[in-house]
């Protein structure tokens, strides 16, 4: 994603009341942030949080928690937020690759959407659906593992299903082009709605293990 | 594929060198038919046969045998073949369903090209990528399992990458646009050249177990 510099950022994020700000404090125990056992899902790489809010709004019963490391994006989903009383969602700004440092085996559900392709064959571990992803992964599942990822990039997602069947995740459904399919129920990115008109695939893959 | 009737197809078919007419006598000792003990690659469902000839000129230390259903589709390898002299080549004129009682541990590799994909769920067990077809394969492979499918079907090739996976097959290679890759290698079937020229994609999978 382009980043633009946004002003007044980083105070607006840290004053909203979405934002854990020490989320290394629940390690273990978030349950405690939404006074609840419901079941947790996260976003890695939430951007400027559609998915996320629109899923918070839908799955009452669920609690979601997105996850995105830049200020300038995180902001966007800020302030929509501003006038919303969501209270089965959470943000918390860090890097994916801190993830085993916050989380511990209490989520049920991974969603990576549109994430870096990371294109260069010498930078494929930062690809959050390396191997390198799913060892941390498999530290912060409940129990079952699944993750959902959805990308217009192929060679991601080649490179993906090769890398999730490899690790012993099976597919439960997948998608070579998901708006020729049934959306009914697709809760789409900011991305994803820009890309969708261009008329090339959205890939979609759901595995499981 | 669209059938016509070709009259004196049969007899023609009957009178080719390169066609096995018994090929149940040779189960288990396929070495006999070649004369010595290269891999056998196979390819079923081989239509009018380019895939499986111009793959037999190009890799002489490999023995390849093209199996066909239908006499009015084969008559056209056999037509091609008549002034050709492939040492490593041969057909078989039989329904895929036989496939066990004709090979026994003994084949490297199976091609599926182009194969029918039987769309309605109801007869997914027809699909040559389903269980049932898995299973008489496993008693056709001479040690490693390998299979290389390639297909335009996108709705079979998403069956098709879920089946492999779940009977423990894994992902060597996959690609969901080949065009768009490098295909120096790669030898088009007559379908596929058909096909390419509309621009929609050629989707390719390599399994290994």
């Amino acid at each position: 994603m382009r980043l633009k510099n946004v002003k007044g950022a980083k105070e607006k994020i840290e004053s909203s009341t979405y934002l854990i700000e020490a989320p290394n404090v629940y390690k273990g125990k978030y349950y405690e942030v939404f006074n609840n056992n419901n079941p947790i899902y996260i976003e890695i790489g939430m951007g400027k949080g559609n998915f996320i809010i629109e899923n918070a709004k839908k799955y009452p019963d669920i609690n979601f928690i997105g996850i995105e490391k830049y200020d300038s994006v995180i902001v966007r989903a800020v302030e929509r937020l501003e006038t919303e009383k969501i209270d089965n969602l959470r943000l918390i700004r860090m890097d994916a690759n801190e993830i085993e440092s916050v989380f511990d085996k209490e989520i049920s559900l991974i969603y990576l959407n549109f994430s870096d392709p990371w294109p260069k064959d010498r930078h494929y571990k930062r690809r959050l659906s390396s191997f390198e992803f799913l060892k941390k992964y498999d530290n912060i599942f409940k129990s079952k593992k699944h993750i959902i990822m959805k990308t217009d990039n192929r060679k991601l997602f080649e490179y993906s299903i090769i890398s999730y069947t490899n690790y012993d995740y099976k597919i439960n459904e997948i998608s070579l082009n998901l708006y020729e399919d049934n959306t009914e129920n697709n809760i789409p990115t900011e991305y994803e709605t820009k890309f969708r008109n261009k008329g090339l695939p959205i890939y979609k893959i759901d595995v499981e293990k």
